[in-house]
């Protein structure tokens, strides 16, 4: 039995449909990208990016890589003609502090991570940011048609640089790293690259998305041009994964308590013993799916209904009268089978780092095809030679 | 005769120590590359670049062309092992409004103008920096290390927005262009791509080198490395050669007025003919130096020693008691015989435009040697991956 708050907040979670306030001007509707209705055309180029933070735990795999997979699946299953292309962001996170040693090894587990999740270098371009040198210089170029004030318009810097309001921006403006704030053009960069169609990411990026449409607009008009498409934000569902261990947090590969996040890498007896110490609470009776007043519990009924790949509600309903411990078995069951294949996948693709190394390359080449005729035709558009 | 002002500032212009106070906080010693105790030592790298405007006019030939041909002179004439690298830095032209289609001609014409001026491609490493991909790559990596105040300490953005004062920037700063913002990151990166030793550079760009050598700590701290090395900067004299026919202004290749500028690539008669109807100034009485009270006539001068390659202290005696008449046509002896090569090899080169490209690409391929092995190294030091 759902509350009235709670049923709300279930739907939001599930509508197919967001109206998104991605900026102080602008209410748009954007397309989800679990809405079954939406077709892929033919001829859509599908990107997106993944930060290297190492091996994926359940957030990244739920709210990012397994609706990939489904992508693939699709285009597959229904013989459409449209590009796959995948990215490991790592030059994104430079944005942030990094220990560069670890990140080596990072990059290479996240892209061993897109592989186990079952993107497959065969059926879409899996590649490395930072091994497309067309991407940087499309950013100076984009750079040179983008205003400070488009950029001081976008909020995740200032979220992400804890610029909380005018105030703070005053005082600490000075101390933001360039990177951070132009890392919308990055992004944009990114996308128009490849010419992408399709964008599918989450809420937080969205801004950035209407940013690069913005990019787009000033580039084929400055340029006499319709080279560049506007691509088409596809919103990923709001799947918020919580800690385990403290359900006001999102699980993040940062937190130091290894207790509150599962990795696609884990096996099930590791799966097992962390669902079975996570946090419930001490309300009696049913277990109901109320994000506010049970968080803890709400987690472990969406984790359940995404390993699933049910809606929360079906599920919610399903688990009404569990106990909780035999909820805790059930969202174990679930995501042991889930995390089967990834995680056996996982270990097998790290064993051989010489043969990702050697996929890795590959798929650089494949989208440095793609970015060599983009960009040796953009050049020329701005009247820059191309290597 | 001179007075003691016009003394004064044509020691100013002399000197071969400058002190200049190119930032708020620091005053420093730069060498000038005219002085010739200025030791080129074995082992380095000299760098600099120049904007795609077209063909040079005199400003950009005696001010930093001629100066690059003859470090090119002292090295082979001294047997110095020490490596030259000039570029047309035509990405950072993009930071202003550019129609492309001209600036795809003014490329070339600059490449051309280059090797006219006597740049050889055999001694020295010509290049078009939109054919080095390492750069914008690194300009990205210098950006997540480059913090925003820095930049908004730069004064070069400021002037070319026309923002005068505070109150200027608080109204405007959101129209400014994020490329003309962040051009000196793309300019450190230009040289820090190239690990270069020392950077001859005009007045303007002294407090960009400043914010290079700024990175170049933070990067080699971050990275607990020595890779990069601190640039010297390398004055170029204050060679301000001012318009024909307005001294208020400098010559400038934008200017509307055809009869204000001269460039490498006229014919005798062509200089002749501008020069015989320069502005000078209804004065009576001697020829002096006097940049204040007397600036047509001293742009004159200036010309004139700058073309004999002479002090222009010592010039100005000679031609004190001439009459106007006579000053104009010793300028044009000197201009004409000091641009009768470059103009014929002009000429010559852009009759060819195939060969022109063919050695331009020999120049981006020869840059991008050192290029690539500096940025795999750099790319490794901080997580990245490389092409």
């Amino acid at each position: 039995m759902l509350g009235k708050r709670a049923l709300v907040k279930s739907c939001y979670r599930l509508r197919l449909y967001s109206t998104v306030n991605t900026s102080a001007e602008t209410v748009e509707t954007i397309p989800s990208i679990l809405d079954p209705k939406f077709e892929i055309p033919n001829g859509s180029v599908i990107f997106s990016g993944i930060q290297p933070t190492g091996a994926f735990h359940l957030g990244n795999y739920f709210g990012a890589v397994r609706n990939w997979r489904d992508f693939q699946t699709r285009i597959e299953r229904d013989h459409i003609n449209s590009r796959l292309l995948f990215f490991v962001a790592d030059m994104h996170s430079l944005t942030v502090p990094q220990n560069f040693s670890r990140l080596t090894n990072q990059r290479l587990e996240a892209f061993g991570s897109l592989m186990a999740c079952g993107i497959d270098p065969e059926k879409a371009t899996i590649f490395f940011q930072s091994e497309v040198p067309e991407i940087p210089k499309l950013q100076w170029i984009l750079s040179c048609m983008c205003g400070m004030g488009q950029l001081n318009r976008m909020t995740q810097w200032k979220s992400k640089a804890n610029l909380r309001n005018d105030a703070d921006i005053a005082a600490d403006f000075g101390k933001v790293k360039l990177g951070l704030f132009t890392y919308p053009v990055l992004m944009a960069a990114d996308i128009l690259t490849f010419n992408a169609t399709h964008v599918p990411v989450g809420r937080d990026q969205a801004q950035h998305l209407e940013l690069t449409r913005e990019l787009v607009d000033i580039f084929n008009r400055a340029t006499k041009s319709k080279f560049l498409h506007q691509p088409m934000t596809l919103l990923a569902p709001t799947m918020k994964v919580l800690s385990l261990k403290n359900p006001e947090k999102k699980m993040s590969k940062s937190d130091p308590d290894d207790m509150s996040k599962i990795f696609i890498t884990e096996d099930a007896k590791s799966i097992r013993n962390k669902i079975s110490k996570a946090l419930t609470d001490s309300v009696e009776g049913k277990l109901i799916y109320d994000p506010v007043n049970r968080p803890a519990v709400t987690n472990l009924i969406t984790i359940l209904a995404a390993a699933l790949g049910r809606p929360v509600l079906e599920v919610s309903n399903q688990v009404e009268d569990f106990t909780k411990k035999e909820l805790k078995d059930a969202v174990s069951d679930a995501v042991v089978k889930e995390l089967k294949d990834p995680a056996a996948r996982f270990q097998e693709l790290m064993k051989d780092p010489e043969r990702l190394d050697k996929l890795s390359r590959r798929g650089s080449e494949k989208a440095r095809e793609i970015a060599s005729k983009n960009l040796k035709e953009i050049s020329k558009l701005v009247g820059m030679g191309y290597w």
